[in-house]
């Protein structure tokens, strides 16, 4: 039984569109091992959860315990999570991940312990407000802006889900008839402001002759898409394209963060996600100078922050779950 | 001592921009006596909290009482209210009520009885929540379709005030850029669908040569300005005008409330305010089309219902506060 002082270890698996980050933490939530993966672009869930087997595995190694030791292992996940059922259904930017999956019973039967599963963004907003960037305030807003973006809502304290679908901030309108959308729509915030977007965008202008080191630096780094890394890198030779396009994505964050708080009126907004946390405080406060035209209550704006859990955030989340699959052989 | 039945009766007063609506409710919520007079354009506070007395005392005696025979009166106020001072601050669309005023303790002496001062929207989103249109659910938003858009705000079946400044749903950003807003923004929803924005608007274009009947019907009821009846009546004329100025803001209401929706995923919701209540289910029924497109949970969109209150919530709503402000003698 493995234990670090008078408590026991848990697992926590980030499954993101791309990575899967795993993490084991003792009782003080510090974490003993860590270990992190390209998620799978090809296949289905079922090569999906195999690859987030072994990065769990790993991470249980360096902290020297196997995985049937942790009390139990918890998800977040993208998609429609049914953490009774421990299936997960229409994981989007996962391979092959329409239909529901068992993600829970196939997990439980690999390690050896009980599963929990939760919405990736809700977890990682729940890590940051119980041990994080949000943990003096009782009601706050996490803006994920990575790939997509993301939005967690903590009310007084508890988590506010809605009918299953809250927090879809990335798809608050911030121009009729505006850009397309990854989603489908148009206008949405994060069709100016998710990487996914944002690449698709470059490359348009890019092929019709606007100059940039975008897709170099890319292809020097053996990537095949623009990474946080790669946006963050060509910001700071001031690639002019680069700074254009992160512009834009400021522009319209800052509306449609500043449209929600117009509507909660929250304490504080958590800036987590892959380009959140790599830009940093400095494009925090860029968004929070971006939000200021827009707030209603602008004498007293809420603090924008980064995100303190940084890239694990999801992964330690994931280990704040209560269990719902029971462990079982495999 | 009067009562009706076993109870003692309540008194609701709505002070609104263009009207100030006064109501005696019995303890089962009829009411038993109402009186409606305009607000005054001139003067500061003092005198519209004489027009204020005036109107109760009227719906008083329509009820057969005295103001000091009712249990308390309720004012459901524009601008920054201080429940337990009974202070109201900057009360917008109100003659000279820039600093604060002490409306509470002025008609608590006037009327011999305990007052109640809360939020004009979120007495009214109250009032539809237990008695109206949102009795079955428990979480909800309210939308005021008015001289403004004002929006309530219920999740678990409580009131959602952040701090206290949330439901500011008419300045959601839908249109980076966009139009300019009565409140010095651009691009907030109010600015399409606000009536003093739409009656700027049709100003403007009337100026320029579009032809209308708007300012006709106005000058033939004797109006200054485009009351809700005037937009109805145009638009049951088929004013080509105000059809397009209201399609306009059913546009813009459509891309805002789903905004809000996406952000909250709530059970229902209820469209009042003067213009929401005066076009009916038919115009809630193409609001709910508008929002379609921008509706991430598009599979089970809320629906949209017209507050069932009508004119009389906000003053209901009032009736039911909790007083803070002791009766006083004069």
């Amino acid at each position: 039984m493995a234990e670090r002082g008078a408590e026991r270890l848990r697992g926590g698996i980030d499954l993101g569109g791309t990575k899967i980050q795993t993490v084991v933490v003792d009782g003080r939530n510090t974490v003993v091992g860590e270990a992190r993966t390209p998620t799978p672009t090809k296949g289905g869930p079922g090569d999906v959860a195999a690859v987030m087997v072994g990065a769990l595995r790993t991470a249980a190694e360096a902290a020297g315990v196997a995985t049937a030791d942790l009390t139990h292992v918890g998800v977040g996940s993208p998609g429609q999570v049914n953490a009774a059922a421990g299936t997960v259904t229409s994981a989007r930017n996962l391979p092959g991940w329409e239909a529901s999956y068992a993600l829970g019973p196939e997990l439980a039967a690999q390690f050896g312990t009980p599963i929990a599963l939760g919405n990736d963004v809700q977890v990682a907003t729940d890590a940051e407000a119980q041990l994080g960037a949000g943990r003096d305030y009782s009601s706050m807003l996490g803006v994920f802006w990575g790939t997509g973006v993301g939005g967690g809502i903590v009310l007084d304290g508890r988590p506010w889900l809605g009918g299953g679908g809250a927090g879809e901030i990335g798809h608050v309108v911030v121009k009729l008839d505006g850009a397309p959308c990854p989603c489908g729509r148009r206008g949405c915030m994060e069709a100016y402001a998710g990487r996914n977007a944002m690449e698709r965008r470059a490359r348009e202008l890019h092929a019709k002759g606007e100059a940039t080191e975008l897709f170099k630096l890319a292809h020097k780094r053996g990537r095949e898409r623009l990474t946080s890394g790669i946006w963050a890198a060509a910001l700071e030779r001031e690639d002019a394209l680069a700074g254009k396009l992160i512009a834009r994505a400021v522009e319209a964050l800052g509306a449609g963060v500043a449209s929600v708080d117009n509507v909660l009126d929250i304490e504080v907004i958590i800036l987590g996600g892959g380009l959140g946390v790599r830009l940093g405080q400095s494009y925090a406060d860029k968004i929070a100078a971006a939000m200021l035209p827009h707030l209603f209550n602008d004498h007293r704006p809420p603090p924008v922050v980064v995100a303190e859990l940084g890239d694990l955030g999801g992964a330690i989340g994931a280990s704040l779950l209560t269990p719902a699959v029971a462990a079982s052989a495999a």
